[in-house]
């Protein structure tokens, strides 16, 4: 069995009026159609994030919408809670602090649980935090303050679904270009993509393909032939690299992450 | 001879306490010692503005300061300005609003005066608008909303000393890397520099060597196989791209214009 699709979103995904995002992960969801899963552990008010995100699934049809609810990594070693998710057909792991995610469900059976899962053809999402956490490493420090100096980025430990990329979210609305490039600048072999509000990357046999509204960016050093990185007086990070390559995607084109290009099609329409 | 050099700054640049970049400048503008004039047309409050560099360029050592004051395009024809600009060694353009530097002065005997004297050796700095103002191609649009949908971005004309580049400025802390990439997308044969605040880039030979606190992005997308730029449904500019060359300087390094490369000197140390 392959391992199924993951649908990583940048955050404040169109919930009603059919928004393409989700309607996307509820129909990959609804090939196997035993039920969809809220992971809501993101989040400091999880009974409302999942609320949410329950009326929005069953508008969309799904006929079963479980939530998930780990607080505590006691809860993240609970049998019932491993019982629940080896019964769904996909997982969807909302927002909020991606800390919490590895800090509450890190290494845990739950995490194990969905690992396998995954492995052996769950459809998993994540918006925000949610998708942050899909790969192995992540970015966990505060923002660039912006009118300000730019502040040292900080990774932690994600999920590890995806190795040697690196994903950041609500990334034009929150203007990370800076981040994720110092992030980039400092792990040359891993793939740095930023993606926008409202839009998702669709991954799948290493390849990723765009939806929703606006855009992906690609940040790509592992070409390049220099890198000098410099702590400035008040702990700022200043770069100099040469020859990073720089791929931006919209909706309908896809990325190849093995050979890091561009994935152009034949007769494709917009 | 040769054109004088450029000192391209990004904004916001240190006036005391020995500022590097402004030291720069002084120490070019020294070498013929004729004195240093103010072009404050920019700014809306151009009397404050000249005052602080007149302050900044006596503490530094400079015995002729001179405003050239024009607020209008009648000014910039007035050959007593054309007098005083013929008399001085370097001119330095303050920040405030490109627009009202293009409006003002674009085309003018004084626009044509200060062509002529850079050509002949004159070195000319410009900072924020004034550092826009320096190439053919400028941008003059409002800035991305952040936390919004993104804004599509237009382009005016500069003094034009240099082709094929476009400068945008302040350019980390107000997070300009989208509307700088959007630019470069529609115009790919033209090289896109943001300088960030308190640092410079100095021109001289198709050549610029930084100068200053922070970084300077290049953006360079001249042999990309594909660009596809979509407008969103509000007007929003969705890139497609491949292959963009990225680079970033920090103080002490070099670009060559011509190349597109990081210039690495042998036995550099910082």
């Amino acid at each position: 069995m392959k391992p199924g699709e993951l649908l990583i979103i940048g955050g404040a995904e169109e919930k009603f009026h059919g928004g393409e995002v989700l309607q996307k992960f509820v129909d990959l969801a609804g090939r196997q159609n035993s039920g969809i899963g809220i992971l809501p552990t993101a989040s400091e008010i999880p009974d409302e994030v999942s609320s949410d995100y329950i009326q929005t699934f069953k508008q969309l049809g799904v006929g079963r919408v479980e939530v998930i609810d780990v607080d505590s990594r006691e809860r993240a070693e609970n049998p019932e809670i491993l019982e629940l998710v080896e019964s769904l057909s996909a997982v969807f792991i909302t927002g909020g602090d991606q800390s919490r995610l590895s800090k509450l469900i890190g290494g845990t059976r739950l995490h194990e649980k969905l690992t396998d899962k995954w492995k052996n053809g769950m459809v998993l999402a994540g918006t925000s935090a949610g998708a942050s956490i899909m790969a192995k490493s992540m970015i966990v420090a505060a923002d660039t303050k912006l009118n300000d100096d730019k502040l040292n980025v900080e990774l932690g430990t994600g999920f590890g679904f995806l190795d040697h990329i690196l994903i950041d979210q609500h990334f034009s609305q929150r203007a990370r270009f800076d981040r994720l490039l110092s992030a980039i600048a400092e792990n040359r072999e891993i793939i740095g993509i930023g993606i926008d509000e409202n839009t998702a990357i669709l991954v799948h046999d290493n390849k990723f393909e765009v939806y929703g509204e606006h855009q992906v960016l690609v940040i790509d050093g592992k070409s390049s032939e220099f890198v000098d990185i410099k702590i400035g007086e008040n702990g700022s990070e200043e770069l100099t690299i040469s020859g990073f390559k720089l791929h931006a995607l919209t909706r309908g084109y896809s990325f190849d992450l093995s050979r890091r290009i561009l994935i152009l099609k034949k007769g494709k329409t917009e």
